[in-house]
């Protein structure tokens, strides 16, 4: 049994951020509640493989449960936190029961923004969760069944076309692969239409895709992707989205098929604290993590936003395992009456797959893209899958479809989504 | 391009029946559609493995139109139908629109029939497709974690116990299946339960289980399925079901999660037709599978009841395989203007599954049980499933899941559901 009186730590968030910090803890003399809404850790990089059909839901999720069997100090519940007073040291679930703490990691991520268009959500729906996942995958394979079925040549042109809005890593991705899907997946399936016809439009509002990475490398994500059949508009910000399509300043684009890759806001939960938040929703975190004027909660992942040599800390999973590793430590310290060390991102390089053999890597001032870049990205992804057999599966299904250009999980499951629903 | 001028067959479900109609006519000169509101054939003997976490949805699927590619006259639409006409040679389809056929088949298989209470199926679902599948597995592995949250040891012992209603072959997998999670696979993952604890009930109105097999099978069933912790009542017909449990008699056991494995009713479309159905709205049909009256329609599968050798055909896998052929062979004569035959179902026996290392098998007057009958059983499934990859993936999951105890797919997907909801 887990000793009472050991002080508790509570950990909302079982993502990398709030799972690093439990394992982090594991030989700390507390008793570690873990709250997640969901009852996995969902390995993100991922995700939108399980989107495009290559990937089964868990091949990229395991029971945190599961995970985290032999650490002794760590119960795990399956609860939904609805607020939290930082100065009571309480947490207060939906249902109405608290639970008390006395060091709390907020690490609930983030989810989508539609900068203030909220009606564009049920047209086009982001990626953060498994189920968001399994509901893109289906609108994706509905669309060239419905393609199929019609007889109205313009709808199914419409059906046929497909935006990502956001020309980040995830629109990358995305379109990439839906590319590959139409050209390679569906090809000689289909009796009325020519899967290889359809369009893939990558829709981003800045000058270039990839951002994040040196104009050089966007400019090589830019021409693998136009390689792989996508149609890149860069400097296209999106006017309105609705069920018939996408608006681009003066251009209405018939498209059912509209996915949001554009912009991500901090988890509603922030909000509960009382605390100021940026123009995202993030909470502006001090050098240690925790939040301002209260030292014993701490805010970790995608939902914390600081600098780290003069440069704003990345939503991505290495920052957030690194996070949830930090606090842990800062939870050590205090325990030890030890002070608390500053945060310090170690950045290990930035990667985006973008298709078949088609990849950009950044370390620092190496650069590669194409196959090689590709490989890279293959085996640091399958290296950091957690679990030895969703290591495996996902080896074999990548083999698999690798040589047959066939996607295993070409399934639709759920009701199908009418556009607009 | 298909040849409009060919007679057109029009096949409505792609199950065991459809497809193996629409394969057994790929050498006639005839034009097919091949009709279904999903885009898979499903594995449907394998479907309480996705139920129980043992496999992802996609190992056991696979999309219709990727299995028929290679047969260029057949053209595959997602539709759902919802009449037809069978003197007007007509199909309606949900959206108003018509398809006109010269030969059609109606395989749409079975649903649950809960005896007039329909009032149970929401809480009592049954297991006949994918989406029944995640549901159920979301309950199971939701009532584990509820528990574990829980401070009331009463709503504890309720969401532990396990209610299965139907001694069939599927209630059978179910509960064995159900036992070996709680007595293996969750064990030492909680800290406020002991999933070993659960108990897993089996509920059989009638005096045996597995009814289907002879007396001495049925007696080695019940003696297997108590060894894997499952409390066997039979004569135990269920009054009632509600959000709390089930009524047995003047018992009421509280039990948050109830399956129903008991009753399958015929699919609705067959009151569509306009001739008399059986109690279970099963279509009786003449001896070539026609429907009485309308030589142009056919059914086949769970949806036709019909005598042969003076027994009625079961509605298993290889029956509605066989029927499909047959359909298809008369339809062939036909069209050579030579008479039809007369359907005859050749038993290859009778499998069931229990659990690890548990089984019965009855071929003829050829008896096994216990682990023989298991590894008979297994490779017999792994034998028969669609696609090579979907094999390769079984015999890793199922490899893996024996030495570790552990299940592939403990993922928790869709809304968590209350109970009652």
């Amino acid at each position: 049994m887990i000793d009472a009186a050991l002080p508790h730590v509570v950990i909302i968030g079982g993502g990398f951020a709030g799972l690093w910090a439990v394992r982090a803890l594991a030989d700390t003399p507390v008793r570690i509640t873990l709250l997640d809404r969901g009852n996995h850790h969902l390995f993100q990089p991922l995700l939108y493989q399980v989107a495009t059909a290559g990937l089964s839901a868990p091949d990229i999720a395991a029971p945190l449960r599961h995970i985290l069997r032999n650490q002794p100090n760590v119960t795990v519940l399956m609860e939904e936190v609805s607020g939290i007073d930082p100065a009571g040291h309480r947490i207060t679930l939906k249902d109405g029961r608290h639970v008390d703490f006395d060091y709390a990691l907020l690490a609930t991520g983030a989810t989508h923004a539609y900068f203030g268009h909220d009606d564009w959500a049920k047209h086009a729906p982001g990626l953060k969760s498994l189920d968001d996942a399994l509901d893109i995958r289906r609108r994706i394979l509905s669309a060239f069944e419905r393609a199929e079925a019609t007889d109205d040549p313009e709808e199914r042109k419409a059906l046929l076309t497909f935006g990502i809005v956001g020309g980040g890593p995830t629109g990358v991705e995305l379109a990439g692969t839906m590319a590959e899907i139409a050209r390679h997946t569906l090809n000689h399936e289909f009796r009325h239409i020519d899967p290889s016809h359809a369009r893939v439009m990558l829709l981003e509002a800045g000058p270039r895709v990839l951002s994040s990475f040196d104009p050089d490398l966007s400019e090589k994500a830019r021409l693998q992707l136009q390689r792989l059949g996508v149609d890149v508009l860069t400097g296209a910000p999106v006017a309105a989205i609705d069920a018939e399509g996408v608006q681009l300043g003066e251009r209405h684009i018939p498209a059912r098929t509209v996915l949001w890759a554009a912009g991500v806001a901090a988890s509603p939960l922030a909000c509960t604290l009382g605390v100021p938040l940026d123009r995202a929703g993030r909470v502006s975190v001090e050098s240690d993590l925790s939040v301002p004027g209260h030292p014993h909660l701490f805010v970790a992942g995608d939902l914390a936003t600081i600098q780290s040599d003069g440069r704003p800390v990345p939503g991505v999973a290495p920052a957030a395992k690194q996070m949830g590793k930090h606090v842990a430590a800062v939870i050590r310290d205090r325990l030890a009456g030890r002070p608390a060390k500053h945060f310090r991102y170690r950045d290990f390089g930035n990667l985006a797959t973008i298709g078949r053999m088609a990849a950009v890597v950044q370390l620092g001032r190496w650069k590669l893209s194409g196959a090689l870049a590709w490989w890279f990205w293959l085996l640091a992804h399958v290296f950091f899958l957690i679990g030895f057999r969703n290591r495996l599966v996902v080896m074999l299904n990548w083999t698999w479809a690798y040589w047959t250009y066939q996607r295993a999980a070409r399934i639709i499951l759920g009701k199908e989504l009418k556009p607009g629903s």
